[in-house]
């Protein structure tokens, strides 16, 4: 395919959507890929950089000059383009920016480019219909028809006042249906939901999902209207959400995937084992103070994956339970003081269900009351105190800003399985002769 | 408020967002709930109920007639009523669909019930804009102000030919912008991206993700088009899917939330530790077989949690990236024995820096090279065959069409707990005197 035959590219590559032209381009070298994209327009290559993975786009931008990609970047939506501005080196930015024909999307990049890359400031776009809600139905639509060429779909129409402040939105649909001297005060629907510049993606995308909203506007601190966002960037901000969260249970430190170089994935994995290394040496250590009693009785040693397992799993399930409760707030949250409460009631039923069990398991087996004793006593003990750090641990890492899910992964399982190793072999110390 | 006062309810509620309202009923009584939407228009109801949570909702219309539910249900969009009237007793169902007046709306709802919820026919709803290729904008104009009644947004105008076959799409901004007496053949766009009834909603949700759409026709294998879903829909399928994996992950069965009850928790959570306990008795069996190296040295004891949560968090590591890689599946995939054969090297890799790092510890520790020799090879090994089952086992369930994010829960951790235990010990066994 790549005989640098360009009519034979382009033809093939008409009608073909960019997004699979991108998957395509991910896969072979950067100077192929280089080519293809000048056979094509401007518009579709825009649209084929958008959807490039990030790392393939970034070795390509870097082939190019700083004009070559201005001309891609005023193809695409302003927040596109300054995600994509963004990624590049500093020098690159500036001359890239001072390469935009159009002053005004490069004064709406340079706006968008003060803002976060995680608030709604930085999530938004400046592509939007806005009518002032002075104005009737015909100059709407001419304004429509004028704001139209640089928006790729129309959500709402925003209505705002002669200071630019939101006062509501209007449909198409509506203003479609009135007649054409009808005033957009008369129509308007000033029952709009909004989000603030400096909200944070996950609240943002927490209010779309809740009212169902396809788009939002975005206003400033002194109420003007500066931009919208749209549900396509915050399936991105789930699906990153839910990414990022995966991560941190599985303990992979940075955003690596299976196809990725060996070392890379090494180095992702690395931290989190070398943890879980000095996590088992602290284990080893800490039996280390009762050989004592495991040279005394052997078969003390058998059940300590046990205790250990009950007491990552019971520490694993009370996190998720918190950091998915944290995910979905709601208004109506109980108190910490109920939610460890509620805790610890669970924590005994289950810890009880599991002692029972585990005594008869040890008693049939070893024909041992007392060590039956030690183990349930030691799960009962393990699942509270697990379920505990389960708990709190999120909540506080939530206090903290940090992300609560970084509870649910190794951390604790390490954290939970010493403690439970610690407690078991106190018990076994206390209760055994 | 709620002492039954009609005019200052129906007044505070006005101008409520209804999820705001279903977030307040959510937390009152179901008469006093029942009492507030019986206060309300049924538009706005109906609304409300939609954003109830499910457990509410049930309690809810449980309390009312067929015949009001029907009230509500034809204020809905079609998809959203079938998935509320799949949730009743089957009775209630046809009485519901009896009650309905408007026999259009009845048909859908009963040709939408066919589908499984799971895939596109069960996401679908009928709501939509549809014009004939032979039309002119004028005829498709009027059939839009005449079809804009039942559809709540409107996204694209569908355009299909006599036989009710998808030919392409036509955006509302194009008719708007074009003359009177163009014909839509002229201006439509033919390449549209459509799925079938049949596939799969992650499917579906993979789609309109990759190629950032707003929302998506449905074709029936015919290829006649009978439904659209919304991006809406889709949100709510991403979110469901990251749960089910946190869940999954996390070995919590079934959908409870920490504020259900102390009894829904505990049953949600004790089959997984049960599994998990059966796994510790298996690894203390596993340990049994060795009571002679361990009573010779109990130091031996001491490294079972280390190599334990090793091999745990080198599975879960593992299994997470194929998950990951399962969800997020491009047309490029590499070979299965591609993939094994870049799990082996990594874990090599990682295996040596272990082994090399718990060397020194031990030797260091216990100045006991033959011990330092064990927990290192071990670890190799350990590491070498969590690898493995974390690689293939979501291989394995995804081929069986399970969730393969079962692999990376407790199920993996437990087998490779037991796994680890009896390649240490054995180990052991063969390199201590």
């Amino acid at each position: 395919v790549e005989q640098r035959d360009a009519g034979f590219i382009r033809d093939t590559m008409e009608g073909v959507n960019p997004a699979d032209i991108s998957a395509l381009l991910d896969e072979v070298e950067t100077d192929e890929a280089r080519y293809v994209l000048d056979v094509l327009n401007n518009e579709v290559g825009a649209e084929v950089i958008e959807e490039l993975e990030e790392d393939t786009r970034k070795e390509f931008l870097e082939e190019l000059e700083p004009q070559e990609i201005a001309q891609y970047i005023v193809e695409m939506e302003s927040d596109d383009a300054v995600d994509i501005i963004n990624d590049l080196p500093v020098k690159t930015r500036e001359e890239v920016i001072a390469a935009i024909d159009d002053p005004e999307s490069a004064a709406h990049i340079q706006e968008l480019m003060r803002y976060d890359e995680d608030c709604a400031g930085g999530l938004m776009a400046k592509e939007m219909i806005v009518a002032n809600i002075n104005w009737t139905v015909i100059q709407t639509i001419d304004e429509i028809r004028r704001q139209v060429e640089n928006v790729e779909k129309i959500y709402s129409v925003y209505v705002v006042d002669d200071k630019n402040k939101l006062q509501g939105k209007v449909s198409v649909k509506k203003i479609i249906l009135s007649r054409d001297n009808t005033r957009i005060l008369d129509i308007y629907d000033s029952d709009i939901i909004h989000v603030e510049t400096y909200m944070d993606e996950e609240e943002v995308a927490d209010i779309m999902r809740k009212y169902d909203l396809d788009a939002v506007p975005v206003v400033n601190l002194q109420g003007k209207l500066v931009g919208r966002i749209t549900i396509d960037d915050i399936v991105d901000v789930i699906t990153e959400q839910a990414e990022e969260e995966r991560a941190l249970m599985s303990g992979i430190s940075g955003d690596v995937e299976e196809d990725d170089s060996i070392w890379a994935i090494s180095k992702a994995r690395l931290p989190w084992l070398l943890i879980g290394l000095v996590g088992g040496t602290l284990g080893a250590w800490a039996i280390g103070f009762f050989e004592g009693s495991l040279e005394r009785n052997a078969a003390l040693a058998f059940f300590i994956p046990l205790v250990m397992a009950t007491g990552g799993n019971v520490g694993i399930q009370s996190s998720t339970l918190v950091v998915q409760s944290l995910a979905n707030r709601s208004a109506f949250e109980d108190s910490i003081s109920k939610r460890i409460g509620r805790m610890f009631l669970v924590a005994i039923f289950t810890g009880v269900v599991l002692a029972i069990i585990s005594f008869l398991i040890v008693f049939l087996w070893k024909d041992d009351q007392t060590l039956g004793t030690v183990v349930a006593v030691s799960l009962v003990c393990v699942v509270m105190l697990a379920s505990f750090m389960g708990t709190a641990t999120p909540l506080a890492l939530d206090k903290l800003g940090i992300n609560p899910a970084l509870a649910s992964g190794p951390f604790i399982t390490t954290t939970n399985d010493i403690l439970g190793i610690i407690v078991y072999l106190a018990i076994a110390n206390l209760l055994l002769p």
